[in-house]
């Protein structure tokens, strides 16, 4: 396995994308190629010793090769001639939020033909959209937080006793979101929000429920589920806290849970996991509350691929690597024009 | 307005595309550029003239020019440089299934900022894969068909009463579609669908159902609805028949339906297309029982566009191509890793 990370992107997780990126690097013990996305849509290969947040606060990154996608991989542009990029077999799909989980990067590899590790377009979209998520989660019996969906031009009223949680429908993180303790702080925070995106999910805050993240992928028929994690909370992580998440290297220690919510937690995991999420890592977030599992949210590339939640990241990745899910192969053989062309009907060509 | 039509695709419904370009041509009346997409994911420049089936299916299209996607457009390999693609400002998405409609073209419109008319990745999603159509829907409060998800690897049966319908979950026609009759058919059916799909989506299959179709779209604040259509019957219209469809260009009689029953098909077009489907023109297909509304599917590249449904179709292209949806521009400030950079925490960069 020789794996490509992509990181970057058109996103406001961008940086915290950078900064998993740095942390990935520590931690597969594997030769890793870097391919950073800027925002404007250029990729760069990054020399692996360039690997330092500042390299890419500083710009100077600008300096180093640009790279453009074929089919099956990057080109690089040669003095006379272009020339494919070499040394990895694989991407590992790192850009958090925007364009990496809303399926373009999914999109972009399927399109040319590039293996990698990551959401499918299906997976991106029902996971980065939070009313999608409910519904798909609604769809497999699993239970959902109730919510309520505002748009920009709707009326601002919520139906739900406080303290409300809002949250822009399509961003990966904390970014945006607001806890809303009484109606007079409703309006500042739909204004973030609506800063972020058109749409906005409602919900109601429950104080102190319990929370349990687990990670974890299926390779082949073998699932690989990691530790589940009770994440340290105050009464509301916000983005910074969270997203140390993003350079975390060291394991945690496993949640102190009864054998039976262990299980419980892990089976809901594999009915959200699905088919759908074939050839991803992915968190989920859940509540447990009166003894209920409910899914807060899906986290298609968790921060770090939560490599924390692992004993052998690098041994997951490879196993993962090994079965990536298929397409099917289209060949057209021109039998329809042939008998359209022969038809009845308006004449075509 | 100046269009170029993509068409082809590595999609069941490649032939059909080329079939709903040519149908295009002969409506638009404005100067087109044709760029078709092969099987294989290579673009060619296709000079008008030479937009005839046989074209495509003699290969003899492999001599025209090649093209590659560039940040805002196509460029075309010259003698010595690369040069842009000229010549239009809008791309029309006319893949019909596979990479067109699963959000593969979309992204990579999106992803190259190429501005064009087309499905936008969730819609694609939404409504290529027929069980998201579903949740969809009900969390819109709009009615579908009662339905059960099978799997390939699934117990083969069945909780409804025959005569049902097995459809591949992911394909945007009628192919691999079966009506079962009784148990003893159930089998082949199956066997058919899963050569497209691992997923297959069975209904009941009602008898003389009422079917309406509309299409349209929204552009600004101003709606564009198609006259309503009683599409032609036999017990089910298969693939052939269903696909003349993608070579039309006569214009169709209205539906002889009550002002009601008109108004309230239009209404749920509205709730369907929502802001979801902003940026296409797409055609939903209802059932009309006991009185009751109800969503069939929802083709978000009909085929020649439904243009037959239009009285101006020149004109609905042109005002949607004016209502564009955009996007938010995301620049990063660095801030954050700055902040990392200095935070207390596992050491990066």
């Amino acid at each position: 396995m020789k794996p490509a990370i992509l990181f970057g992107g058109a996103s406001y997780e961008h940086e915290i994308s950078i900064v998993s990126a740095i942390a990935l690097k520590k931690v597969l013990n594997v030769p890793l190629t870097f391919i950073f996305l800027d925002t404007e849509g250029t990729f760069y290969h990054i020399p692996a010793e360039k690997m330092k947040s500042n390299h890419f606060s500083s710009g100077s990154y600008k300096k180093d090769d640009t790279l453009r996608l074929v089919r099956g991989g990057f080109e690089k542009q040669g003095l006379f001639k272009a020339r494919a990029l070499e040394g990895f077999d694989v991407v590992l799909n790192l850009v958090h939020g925007g364009q990496g989980e809303d399926g373009t990067v999914a999109a972009l590899f399927d399109f040319y033909a590039i293996p990698y590790i990551g959401p499918r377009k299906e997976a991106s979209v029902l996971s980065f959209n939070k009313w999608l998520t409910k519904l798909y989660a609604q769809g497999l019996g699993i239970e959902t937080i109730d919510f309520q969906l505002l748009r920009i031009d709707s009326e601002r009223r919520v139906d739900f006793d406080y303290p409300v949680i809002v949250k822009p429908l399509r961003l990966g993180s904390s970014i945006g979101v607001s806890i809303v303790k009484s109606a007079d702080e409703l309006d500042f925070a739909l204004d973030v929000a609506f800063e972020f995106d058109d749409e906005v999910l409602v919900e109601p805050f429950i104080e102190g429920i319990e929370e349990y993240n687990v990670a974890g992928c299926r390779a082949g028929d073998k699932w690989i589920l990691s530790r589940i994690e009770a994440p340290q909370k105050k009464e509301f992580l916000d983005f910074d806290q969270k997203y140390l998440d993003f350079s975390r290297t060291e394991s945690v220690s496993e949640a102190k849970i009864s054998a039976e919510l262990e299980e419980r937690l892990k089976e809901a995991f594999k009915i959200v996991y699905g088919a759908l999420f074939e050839g991803a890592v992915i968190r989920c977030d859940f509540f447990v509350q009166d003894g209920r599992v409910i899914l807060n949210e899906i986290n298609p590339i968790p921060g770090s691929m939560a490599n924390y939640l692992f004993d052998d990241f690098t041994e997951v990745v490879s196993s993962l690597v090994s079965h990536l899910p298929k397409s099917r192969t289209i060949k057209p053989d021109y039998a329809y024009i042939d008998k359209v062309q022969s038809a009845k009907g308006p004449k075509i060509g």
